[in-house]
Order: C-alpha cells, then structure tokens, then sequence
C-alpha cells in the first residue's frame, strides 16, 4: 500500500462516522475503521493518533485557518476586527458539502459523552490559540482574551445553527449576525 | 458517629487539598481524606460522590447564588443587566477567607489533567444554567445563549484575576471592570 494516498483521511473519516452512528463508538475499533476504508490499520494510526481524533483531527485545519486570519488581517485592526477576520477565513472550511457530514458527525459526539470531554478540550485549545494569535497581533489583556473567547463563543454558537435542520446560511454569515446582536446587547 | 456534623465538608475539603497537593491526586484515596478529617469513609461518601467532587462541589454553591441573583432581578432587566445581577450575586461566595484556599485548590486543579476536564464541565454545565435562567427571564434567542456564554467568560477570567497573586479586589469589581472593557471593545 501507498505511504500516501490522496483521500485516505477522508475515507476514513467517513468510514468512522458511518460504523460510530451505527454501531457505537466504544464498538468499533480502529481496525474495523481501517477496514471499511479499505487501508490496513498501520495506515489509520499514522494518519490518527486514537479512534477518537479520526472526528476532531479536522477542527485543528480549521483552526488554522481562523489564525490565518487573524495574522493576515490588516495593520491597525481592531481586536473584533481581527477575531471576525479569523471568523471569516475559518468560515471557509465549512462548504455546504460538509454540511450533512457535520450534522452526522454532531450527533454521534452528542450521543458519547467521551466525544462531548474531546470536543470541550478542543474548543478550549482553539480559544486559547486565539488569545495567543491576538497578543502577538499586539492586543494587550484582558482584551485578547475577552475578544478570543467572544471568538469561540460565536464561533460555536454559529456552528450550532450552521447543523440546525433547513440552514442554508453560511457560518460566516450567521457569526456575523452574531457579533451584530452582541454589539447590540452591550450598546442598549 | 454522628449523621450531621457542622463543618464536615469543610474539613473533608481542606484535608483533601492538602493530600492533593502534597501527594498528588491520582496517589490519594477518599479513604486517606476521610481519615485526614477525622471522619469515616461512609462519611466522605455521604458528602461526595466521588474523591474528584470534593474539589468541585462548591462550584454549585456559587451557580445557585449566581441563578439566584439572575431571579431576583427587577422586571424589564436587560440581558446584560440580569447577568451581572448573577456575578454580584454569585461573587458574594467568594469571600476574601477563601481566596487562599481558592488559590491552592486551582494549582492542584492545573497540575491534574483529570480534575482540569471536570472543571471544563463544570464551566459549561454553569454557562448552560445561566442560559435556561435568562430563557426563564423571558431572554430570546441567540441574546440568551450568548450573554451566558459573555457571563461564564467574563466569571473564568475574573475569577483567574481574583486569585493572581498581589490582587485585592473583589470578584465583582473586577467582573465590573472587565464588563467594560468588553463593551468598550463592541463601540470603539
């Protein structure tokens, strides 16, 4: 077999998903994910370090890409201004396509509470990254962290409604109608 | 031995810092904690359900106080408004007796792993009370959801700032503080 073949991460992603809302999570093991996806399950431990990141490996690609944001946004912007930079070019990993996988993907995790302890850690490390991402575009504290929790705090609230059943809104989208109806708690 | 007995909690919580933090969390039983406290093992479970909840259980304390004072408000309250009512109320806990005790109870809480993932649910399990109480306010969606989650951030970062080392203030001045800055971030 190939050390590397294009769409491996994704057939397993998919095989993982498919064999966790079917079976369960603590069910299915690592080989029989391997399995579906048609790889032995060497391949699936150099793609994944444990079962449970075959479903959380892809919030650090989207990580990366709020903190793209965040540090291409332009010189003199303001600390929401950068945290809705970083919303926007995150956004961008969130296709329609995906749509239907992440509402699959939800329910299995809010169905484990092992998935639910795995999300909350991930979130609390992309908060955290994005209070980094913040003091080093110069924001001092507590603004940075404020600002990067209102981040994750949107972020996840737009996510929440970007799965709701009949959203055709973009992330980018319902975040900002987010950060307008915050703007708007805090000036009334 | 006694089935009620003023101050038990107290004792079992201060014998299982020291323990904690002398040992270590994983080395220490609730066997060794209830003897440290002068009480049986049937006692310490009677009074926790487990050796991590001696660690967490005030953390209910303080939600009720702060679901209290989100009640008590006046009608016609903004969110905003019916929030802080909950940081004035629920800082009342923190007493500045207890900020020792507080200080020493989170460098155990971020030497262990363990206890760090309990206190992460027990973060969101309060964001999440504060949520249904605002709802209860007549609070619609998203502005619920969204200043429980500014409320659960603004206590975090607050509560961080009260135990650092050399602060004097309450929580509730700073959690004022820290309101502000966060409005001024939304206007500027």
């Amino acid at each position: 077999m190939a050390r590397w073949e294009p769409g491996t991460r994704d057939r397993l992603r998919e095989a993982a998903l498919e064999l966790f809302a079917s079976r369960g999570f603590e069910e299915t093991t690592a080989a029989e994910i391997a399995a579906a996806a048609g790889v032995t399950e060497r391949t699936f431990f150099r793609n994944f370090s444990d079962k449970r990141e075959v479903l959380f490996a892809s919030q650090d690609e989207y990580a990366a890409r709020f903190l793209g944001g965040i540090a291409a946004a332009p010189a003199g912007a303001s600390p929401l201004e950068l945290m809705s930079a970083g919303l926007d070019a995150g956004s961008g990993f969130f296709t329609d396509e995906l749509r239907p996988h992440s509402r699959k993907r939800q329910a299995v995790i809010d169905a484990h509470p092992a998935l639910q302890e795995r999300e909350l850690l991930k979130g609390r490390r992309l908060a955290s990254a994005l209070g980094q991402a913040l003091r080093e575009r110069g924001i001092p504290e507590p603004a940075a962290t404020l600002t990067a929790e209102t981040g994750a705090t949107v972020f996840h609230v737009a996510f929440q409604q970007w799965i709701a059943p009949g959203e055709t809104r973009s992330i980018a989208e319902i975040a900002r109608g987010l950060l307008g109806e915050l703007g708007a708690l805090h000036t009334s």
